[in-house]
């Protein structure tokens, strides 16, 4: 099985964790498309746009294609920019900032497990 | 758990599929470092670099960050650039060639799983 996509092609969704604004999701290799395993997800967040701070009980690998961020994992703040990977281990609460007069741009890697449910952390990463 | 890495402080190894040339890999979220689950690596292949035909049991998504490449998966030839991700399922030969002048540059995601063998296959992509 093999399959191509354009990231044009595919819909853009806001980030619907509560409190965020001016974030954006598309979900590009997924389970529909027939990777089981994995998904990889293309985020897009505007100057001043927030991914609010969420947990999920997997982890996530995040790359920076463009842009920076700030971002709060628990406690730590730091900023992350192009060329750069964190990644989370599940249960971690987490959130970007983009503090930047440029988009940001990045790609998120999560596994399909069992649980996928996302719950909303308050606190703010600014 | 976190990390954080910045990919220039990553070793830039060569790619070793025999048959391969100018092409770099430099292994970002792994085993070692607590991704269990997957492996994101970065390539980067320079014009006109080749990255031979091979195979491997497990499946593997590829997002172009910068450049163009033509691809052979099986039978299939097609070319892909910046902002396309490409999926091929475990088992299917594939093979990518930078034909253009500029450099390529793509994420790889794969899962880890039990067998991680990797096997050449014969024939070009070109």
């Amino acid at each position: 099985m093999y399959f191509k996509l354009k990231q044009e092609e595919v819909k853009l969704e806001q980030v619907q964790v509560p409190g965020s604004r001016d974030a954006f999701i598309q979900w590009l290799a997924t389970r529909e498309r027939g990777s089981t395993r994995y998904a990889v997800r293309k985020f897009t967040v505007k100057p001043d746009g927030i991914i609010a701070m969420h947990k999920h009980p997997y982890e996530e690998a995040v790359y920076v294609i463009n842009g920076e961020a700030k971002v709060c994992v628990g406690e730590r703040k730091e900023d992350i920019r192009q060329g750069e990977l964190i990644y989370i281990s599940g249960g971690e609460p987490h959130s970007f900032f983009n503090h930047s007069k440029n988009e940001l741009e990045f790609i998120c890697i999560i596994p399909y497990i069992e649980d996928m449910t996302i719950t909303p952390v308050s606190g703010d990463c600014v």
